[in-house]
């Protein structure tokens, strides 16, 4: 298996075609997963905006209030606005804001990026990034699409890339009811092979300056599994989501 | 970048010589990253053991009845014995498992492994992994090693490649203080890499009959920016585990 990155990119304004530019500057196999970040998606989708576009209500008020006294840094009620209208539900209020996306992943601050973004204040996420992973798929010869973005995680320090949308394979292979070499079941049941994917592409993608925000996975050979499209955790399932919900943070 | 899992490794024994068996394989280049699983490190480090070693006391009596009764399935107070002993905090008892383990390590059932052992009733992580890879390391070629294991998460289905240890290379790039194109500070501020690098890893080498525990990956360049070996997150910053601790699960 083998990553490059889609080398002298220009930076994606909104219209954009992303498809066309990629397909310009490299020559992609059937096999190849193409990983594209979420910046330069929500960039080509018009996915800016600015903090104007949020008149904070009351809620919004309360939230950066309490993120103000807690942290001591100024916050624009704005964009805890921007956060609320960008998610279905607050999972957490503080020390930071929790939230899950109208498409179904938990992160801090909905995802909404103030880095990476020239000309407005923010960039949202795609609407519906396995929308744009499928729309890009079908403008490229390569059959497989992702839709990277870098998120934290609870346990662990730092960051890592994650799938947020995804088109041509399942999320995962599933290994249920498949055995070891003594006959034993596996331990590992169901591998999510597209949030693999998208940290093996972020680590020839790089951040800032020298970012390089399309890497093509050539030779993944997803195998002889049966696949799943969850990805997205219900919360039915997800212990650590139902605690948080009860769980009210304490400032010293 | 590319990856490749080294092919026709035998199957593990107590006392066997991990390093001599790769380097019989594989020509390694200075700048590989090895990442080994887990399970071949346990096996090399003689980490297999039977039930039988973990008399139950009170405190894993209750918690496999409190299991067994969630579940419906037969749960062995061995078994919850066995996974206090490898721990240093248990952070959730029901509806499973969840502790850190002696190295730092969060995850279920201290990541001890019933599926992928022959002649013993488990398998347990390595003692220190980091020190497992830096003694593989001292004989190897590659400078850059990683102790890989797999586990589910909050919030996503499915579970991805993670590094429980580590050596010859930081576990993240640290990004802070660095801009953008547009001279803007930078959202993402540090990278796990050795977690980037383990998932990828995990993509080649799959599980169960066709498992191939040792993957190298060539051409990754940590490139020209501070490290950082934080990798496990302390208890203080780490609002999920402070949440999980005072959320007391209810069965219906």
């Amino acid at each position: 298996m083998e990553l490059f990155a889609v080398a002298d990119l220009p930076e994606i304004r909104p219209g954009d075609d992303l498809a066309a530019l990629i397909r310009d500057r490299v020559d992609l196999d059937e096999d190849d997963v193409v990983c594209v970040a979420s910046t330069v998606v929500s960039k080509a989708e018009g996915r800016l905006a600015d903090l104007s576009a949020f008149p904070a209500g009351p809620r919004a008020r309360e939230i950066a209030a309490r993120l103000e006294s807690i942290s001591g840094d100024e916050k624009d009620p704005r964009f805890a606005q921007a956060v609320l209208e960008e998610s279905t539900e607050i999972i957490m209020e503080a020390p930071f804001l929790l939230t899950e996306s109208r498409f179904g992943h938990v992160s801090v601050n909905a995802g909404i990026d103030r880095s990476n973004v020239a000309g407005a204040d923010l960039l949202l996420l795609p609407k519906r990034p396995s929308e744009s992973a499928a729309r890009i798929r079908e403008e490229l010869p390569a059959d497989r699409v992702i839709v990277t973005d870098t998120c934290g995680r609870p346990f662990r320090h730092g960051q890592r890339g994650v799938a947020i949308g995804w088109a041509g394979m399942p999320a995962s292979r599933d290994w249920r009811g498949e055995s070891d070499r003594d006959g034993r079941e596996l331990g590992v049941t169901v591998q999510n092979v597209v949030d693999e994917l998208a940290a093996a592409a972020n680590l020839v993608a790089g951040e800032g300056d020298g970012g390089t925000p399309v890497v093509v996975v050539r030779g993944f050979e997803f195998g002889d599994h049966a696949g799943s499209d969850a990805h997205f955790r219900e919360v039915e399932g997800d212990f650590v989501r139902q605690a948080l919900r009860e769980w009210e943070f304490e400032s010293n």
